[in-house]
């Protein structure tokens, strides 16, 4: 049998080598080379995207009447070609110029979060239709789906089902309409298997999608660009369940009462972040209808009454949630003001109040990847805990209260312009020296300068183990104001609010019960666990509580174990940067879901120690002093 | 290496031999054996379904606590077992009484059908859920899916995909509520991967289905009970967009001229089929919430139509459809008044006007199967006239009016009681004998009796074979009143409308273009397929027309090409029945797509010999009399 007869064609700038059989196009042998080029038409000589350019004319076939009509003489002189139009005739080399070819899937990393591949579930399509006539009689919708087809071949995205394209009644009964308002020029919106949308003309560049992190106190939205998979737009508010009370456990409580209830916090909710993303858009300059997704994040509470889901027995034993899962639900039916037909999906919850924003921080960080030891800290008005590795993680949520936010401290504000962010007590003289946000006139503490201060106080003896604060004469800056005694940590003089700022006794004990809940949470995961401190050879904390504070005086009072400061790592908002990298990347879905089987929940208030343990570590550092050995040497000293 | 010790069971009635590992449970030793049987729970031990009857009691393990506790101590003395609890310890025989097997698969026939596996898309699975506690707070919702999970692996329901399994937020929010209210003891709804419905106690007994057939003249609906596969009910009205046009191009012009207009003839078509709907769940005891599906059919404007989408451009040249594909939309989508969250599926339409009725025509006669050629006729105002066999079929349609079904008849009628339905005239004395409808005195004429007139007209040579009664002063019957000559069917004393009954010149001119639009269809089809009448070896009638037509009057007016008698079949509405199979089956549902891609549909008005054939076919029985040459031979005699 005699084979046919083969060329061989180079490509490049690929450098990509192919043997094919004589007389296909080129367009034809471009697939078979593995590679990839720019049509709209998918190969039908109508859109001019597939130049080439052709070192040997004679190698290929003569130029055809579609070539004249679309190439200018000065093309076909350089030796443009249409691929789709050349048909090879001899062994030749291929120049894909820049404008002909795709770009390649694009890497990542922004913040920190891990590098994921640029490959988001919802893609846009610019489709040129041939217009029917009395010999091509076919329906509208498969002529759409028709040259879909070939340009997703084209582009290599094979594996497509087409046989279950869906789209919904509502937008396939204006398909005929858009289609010839359109002049058959159309973009199509793809979101896996579901056309989302058929946008008039060519608007594959305006393609977004969001990422929400509804954290209990405060609201922030990523918009992201899917085309390159980076964040344009950044905003956040505060959360509006606040006027509903400031913890979980009061929102659970009110919401409890009436089915008006919830659905009144789920409102609240879903109207702060549409106010969110509005701002946004327009800060930006993208239209609300060009985002077509949105990955949400937030602990279990604030997942269900994101999603209007009944709590009830969220906040009643044994705690329950109504679902873990990933879900995609409708941005209509969440009622979220993104494109009409968009979608959002809610990562994997893991249990209790740990919820799908602990996902985005694993996911982010990669501890479920590690084969050492990690814990993680997403510290907050609730501090979630973890605690594993590739092979387990464990995983809890302590109540630690709003004080490193700022909250419940008589002068504590956010890390904005003029908070004392930094405080140093010098330990013989009692000297202050103090730096703020910006470095602006101090009008208050954020939550790094409290720590700061309980930290130089405990270091200078002026407060004892209990969290007491010890009065002393020879001490100006300690006074008693009514029954409340209080340290002076900026002058009134110096000051922008014409008040001195102190750090009050209530102050301190507030962040020893933080602090002590936070503690406790790690603590009992070590033991769960069985290991030391030592052990944990990386400790992430993550949360808008931020790199500010000082490792060293967080040790020192006890809020993290005694390990080598520099295995701490502040990482910043994980559970935002996760939801961007679950946005961008279905890969990354995927695995929420296996991340998701790797933990397993402790609830904490089953431990029998964990009553012993929490008062037991409100003391400064601990009432065991032993584990936190270098402590202990310098308190000794220092009492000596 | 040693095996591990293997234990040989028998289960009866089957007589099915296994060999399993010793100790497991006869539960899993069932599945092993490719078995089902009764579960609820998924074998937890707690539903007590699965009872079986062990011969020797000591082959298995001893009676756990589970057993006493659910099995009476008669039960447990005449050894019936839990097979969820027993284990084997040694060969044994195991009884599956009747009440715990599993129905099998039914296989059905209704009318004429194909027959098929009933393999509904809509299950419903009962199913007793373990209450959440300390030790086991899996969220609500996975607890439900674990559950499902086991009973379908059970059932031998395997290869689903519970990764995949998708319910919608609004009944996801409140699962918690429904799950506790129904002390977890619910029936789920399942439709492929989606949830519907969670249901309070034990529902699966009602599972129900519709079927409905959209005519351009009479809608039909068919309840389906989705246990059983039958019709336990059947409703039909009048298209109730006959008010815009009794054809479906006065319908069209009517919708083309404003979105309102198109919006007013799918409502009121709507409302129509839910009315209808309403009326037959009544009839039946059935309530619309536990109606989960529809699978309806309909020429391509009907579909639209229904559908709401846009219908201009199937009115105009090149009469492009919008879609042709089975669409899957949910009800409320297309404002179906059926479970809220249920689903309407459109089979796949053909081409022009040949829809989706035409796929659930093919589907029933099972033409598309056959080796041999087949030609079907669904006859109405619209004629769908398929030809073919299973390699290709083509399709095509004309518009042959009303006159068959009793419109354009100035005493025509449906075949409903009092109508004449047969005629016989005898061609020496033109004497008249009829039959009507239940035999009640005649009120009026159906399509049936008018083709006998006519072709009794032409059998005695009172019309000539242009059509025109022949007025003979003999014949007192035939009578000229005004401009019209008439022969009376049934004298005024006969009938029961004070009136003579009578066939009009005009009917006779109804009922040839009527019958010359059909056979040139056919002929078409046949020109075009290069095959003559006696290559077809059987012609399948559809339509509401009915059986009662009379073979040898068709062709003896060219209505049916000459084949031998036996070879036409009456079929009745295969549109229905089609829709029905596809309804209760997903196999046919998938068949229904290949159909589609069997036919080519033909556009008869871009027949070159179109407008010379039908000229021809007007007359009675064909311009070329050499095409029905039994026909011919007897007019020769007649007139000699």
């Amino acid at each position: 049998m005699e084979r046919p007869r083969n060329v061989r064609i180079t490509f490049e700038p690929y450098g990509k080598r192919v043997e094919v059989e004589r007389g296909i196009t080129i367009f034809e042998a471009v697939t078979k080379a593995g590679l990839a080029i720019r049509s709209e038409c998918g190969g039908l000589g109508t859109c001019g995207k597939c130049k080439v350019r052709i070192k040997d004319p004679m190698s290929v076939s003569e130029i055809t009447k579609v070539e004249r009509n679309i190439l200018s003489p000065e093309e076909l002189r350089g030796g443009l070609r249409l691929a789709c139009q050349a048909c090879v005739l001899d062994d030749c080399m291929v120049y894909v110029p820049p404008e002909s070819r795709i770009g390649e899937r694009k890497i990542l990393e922004v913040g920190f979060e891990q590098e994921v591949p640029l490959e988001p579930a919802v893609r846009k399509i610019h489709l040129m239709i041939p217009k029917p006539s009395l010999n091509d009689v076919r329906a509208d919708y498969e002529r759409m789906i028709d040259t879909l087809s070939r340009i997703l071949e084209v582009r290599g995205w094979q594996g497509e089902k087409f046989d279950e394209m869906r789209i919904s009644r509502e937008l396939l009964a204006n398909t005929p309409r858009i289609l010839r308002e359109a002049e058959w020029d159309v973009t199509v919106v793809l979101r896996d298997e579901e056309i989302l949308e058929i946008e008039r003309g060519n608007t594959e560049g305006e393609n977004y999608g969001l990422a929400i992190d509804i954290g209990t106190s405060k609201i922030v939205v990523y918009l992201v660009n899917f085309n390159e998979g980076n964040v344009i737009g950044v905003s956040s508010i505060e959360n509006p369940q606040l006027m509903f009370g400031e913890d979980i456990m009061s929102r659970l409580t009110f919401a409890m009462r009436s089915h008006e209830n919830l659905s009144l916090l789920n409102k609240v909710l879903v109207n702060g972040i549409n106010a969110t993303i509005g701002e946004i858009a327009l800060k930006s300059g993208v239209n609300r209808d060009n985002i077509y997704e949105a990955v949400v994040v937030g602990n279990t509470a604030m997942h269900h009454l994101f999603l209007g889901i009944e709590i009830k027995h969220l906040a009643l034993s044994p705690y329950v949630p109504a679902v873990r899962d990933l879900l995609s639900v409708k941005a209509q039916e969440a009622d979220l003001k993104i494109n009409k037909r968009g979608y959002v999906i809610t990562l994997p919850i893991i249990g209790g109040f740990v919820g799908a924003d602990g996902v985005a921080d694993l996911l982010a960080t990669g501890l479920h990847k590690s084969n050492e030891f990690s814990m993680l800290l997403d510290i907050g008005t609730n501090t979630e805990v973890f605690l594993g590795n590739k092979n387990e993680i464990l995983a809890c949520s302590a109540a630690s209260g709003p004080a490193f936010e700022g909250g419940h401290i008589k002068f504590g504000m956010k890390a904005v312009a003029g908070a004392i962010e930094r405080v140093f007590i010098e330990p013989e003289t009692y000297e202050v020296k103090y730096k703020t946000v910006r470095g602006e006139k101090p009008v208050g503490l954020c939550g790094s300068a409290v720590i700061d201060v309980v930290a130089g106080l405990l270091r200078s003896g002026l407060i004892d183990v209990h969290g007491r604060i010890r009065e002393k004469p020879e001490v100006s800056r300690i006074r008693k104001v009514g029954n409340e005694v209080e340290f002076v940590v900026a002058w009134r003089e110096e000051t922008g609010i014409d008040e001195d700022i102190t750090v009050t006794q209530r102050d301190v004990r507030e962040i020893q019960l933080a602090k002590a809940a936070i503690y406790t949470a790690q603590s009992i995961l070590m033991k769960r666990k069985g290991i030391k401190p030592e052990d944990i050879k990386k400790i992430f904390i993550a949360g808008a509580f931020g790199s500010e504070i000082s490792v060293k005086n967080a040790i020192f009072i006890g809020l993290l174990p005694e390990v080598p400061e520099e295995r701490v790592k502040f990482v910043g908002n994980t559970a935002i940067a996760g939801a961007k990298m679950a946005l961008i990347s279905k890969k990354v879905r995927k695995e929420s879901r296996e991340v998701q089987k790797l933990v397993n929940y402790v609830e904490l208030s089953l431990d029998p120690s964990f009553q012993k343990e929490f008062i037991n570590a409100t003391e400064l550092p601990h009432r065991d002093l032993d584990r936190f050995p270098k402590v202990k040497d310098y308190l000794t000293k220092v009492r000596n």
